[in-house]
């Protein structure tokens, strides 16, 4: 961030809304009209539309004293496009409505809109609309995404079926112990401002959490490899909480098994140096962005092998309820957490 | 509002998603899948779909000491639609991401989406998505509204030429008085609470500001009549502002008569009351979600009479500016000022 500071009230809404468009390019066909009228104008060509919205709010979802503006801005979009690609669809366009009170200044709002444009950059999507206004404290930051997929491709969380295996992309837990870790090292900070953040060996984690990735790859690897999941959601919320969703939206049970579960090494270390359990980080801890999705047993060859995929569980009849099979056997209740619940321990 | 208060915390998020969706239900063929996956999806049914996003701010836009929540709720829809159809769109789907903090109870809540809703059905447009998300202090609320229309139908701000004659629905300056004598009545009840508010009277202007409409009917009387206006802008920001809009959009200058401008006998009573200029209220003031439109002068017979339309100008070339003509036939620049300047008078 440069060290000069203009202030907002200088430019003014229009101003402001001027300068923070000028870098805005449209590159999808389908994306008519961009920024500049009262609405956004989509051509569909054919496709049906998926449309998500997440909302940020400071102090709640995100802490301006360790994450950068740059950063922010690109996990804001990347949050919403992964909720896209879990439909098995594929991000298009978007619209982001910015509250920001007058103490940000114009570089500050620079580097946000860099890191979200960067994001839209990364994942082929148009940035097509929106509002800017004055808020009066924190930042709030409201994206919506629009997607699109032809009518047979999309994966709905209720389309799970008895039998089912249930796969998870990437490895679960690391984002939020990036998170455990940043929340250190700002309270040591704040005892001591001359201490250095103690950062070394963390960095897959601290990406995990600072600059998560949306697994447009992984909607790629379903066409290359002819498959269809029977039911998709991202993790956002952590592996319990997904997996519940799927099940209850399919009217099926669940069984999860602990040793399965995809867990780097750092996030284990880690999980061990804050006295917490890795497997209940993978599963109640959230923000991974990855996507949990459920196969037809004769799909199996398909993510057999795949340093991508891992199989975690399988859907089971309603009556089996839901249930997480620990490393020694023993079944035990699959409930969604949280992260409060998850810290209180 | 009922006097029972339950706290949103006893619902918990998904909690207090249910129940505010229960009563959420679809009506349009478009709406594939609603509230419940990681995205909504739609059909667009060959049509060209317009998406428009506004964010809407405690302190900043409204003021819950005089706005009720469920006059709130369906502003802030109105809002949205009023851009839609400002595209010679029509909505069909919405979303709505709200941030709010404890100190609302559920019951509040429920008379927000209650607002909500009613627009929602008076405009045949479905909530198909949205999130809810804690606030650490004011009510934010994100909304995005889906519009459809055909290709050929789209009008933008840009398609105005020369010559065009530019027309106003309804009348003007209405909201902007209603909000001067909610702020004048907030300000005696602070000064002393067991005086009454003395509204009577004022009711057209008050409906204005608390409870506007977005001009649906305007768009089908466009079908009706046969008439596709070159371009199109709602009045959110004033005349002023808008047709500056559509002037500058269009490469082209624009001229205005006061003696032309829409006023509703309350309006100009209530503006000399308060030693305002009705016709600087019409041109600054805002928040009207009239339609401002350009035709073609071959449409002029099109509009010439009818009780919902007024032609205040037209379009010039671009060499001879924006210009206001007074009642005396003076020329003055026209400029947008916006409220501020307004009450700086």
């Amino acid at each position: 961030m440069q060290d000069s500071r203009t202030e907002l009230s200088s430019l003014g809404e229009f101003g402001l809304i001027d300068r923070l468009t000028a870098a805005v390019e449209l590159v999808n066909p389908s994306s008519i009209q961009g920024i500049g009228d009262d609405a956004a104008v989509i051509d569909p060509q054919g496709q049906m539309q998926v449309v998500t919205t997440d909302m940020l709010v400071e102090g709640v979802h995100f802490d301006l004293g360790y994450v950068p503006l740059k950063h922010l801005g690109y996990k804001a979009m990347i949050v919403n496009f992964s909720d896209v690609y879990a439909m098995n669809a594929t991000p298009k366009q978007v619209t982001v409505a910015i509250a920001i009170s007058n103490r940000f200044s114009l570089e500050a709002v620079d580097e946000l809109y860099a890191g979200m444009l960067t994001a839209c950059h990364a994942h082929g999507v148009d940035l097509v609309g929106g509002d800017t206004t004055s808020s009066t404290s924190g930042l709030v930051l409201s994206i919506t995404a629009i997607g699109t997929a032809k009518k047979e491709d999309i994966v709905y969380r209720h389309g799970a079926k008895e039998g089912d295996l249930l796969v998870v992309s990437g490895d679960l837990g690391g984002a939020f112990m990036g998170l455990q870790v940043l929340e250190r090292e700002k309270a040591v900070f704040k005892q001591d401002p001359n201490v250095q953040p103690d950062l070394a060996g963390f960095d897959y984690i601290l990406e995990r959490q600072l600059k998560p990735e949306a697994r447009r790859d992984v909607i790629s690897m379903f066409k290359e490899m002819n498959l269809k999941p029977t039911a998709m959601i991202d993790i956002s919320d952590g592996l319990a909480s997904e997996a519940l969703h799927i099940a209850r939206r399919s009217g099926l049970g669940v069984k999860l098994y602990e040793e399965k579960f995809p867990l780097d090494p750092v996030t284990v270390s880690t999980a061990h140096d804050f006295n917490l359990d890795p497997t209940t980080c993978a599963l109640n801890g959230g923000e991974d962005y990855e996507l949990l999705f459920t196969i037809a047993q004769r799909d199996h060859d398909k993510v057999k092998g795949s340093p991508h995929f891992t199989i975690v569980g399988h859907m089971t009849d309603a009556a089996s309820g839901y249930q997480l099979v620990d490393r020694q056997g023993g079944q035990h209740p699959l409930k969604a957490q949280g992260w409060d619940a998850l810290l209180k321990k």
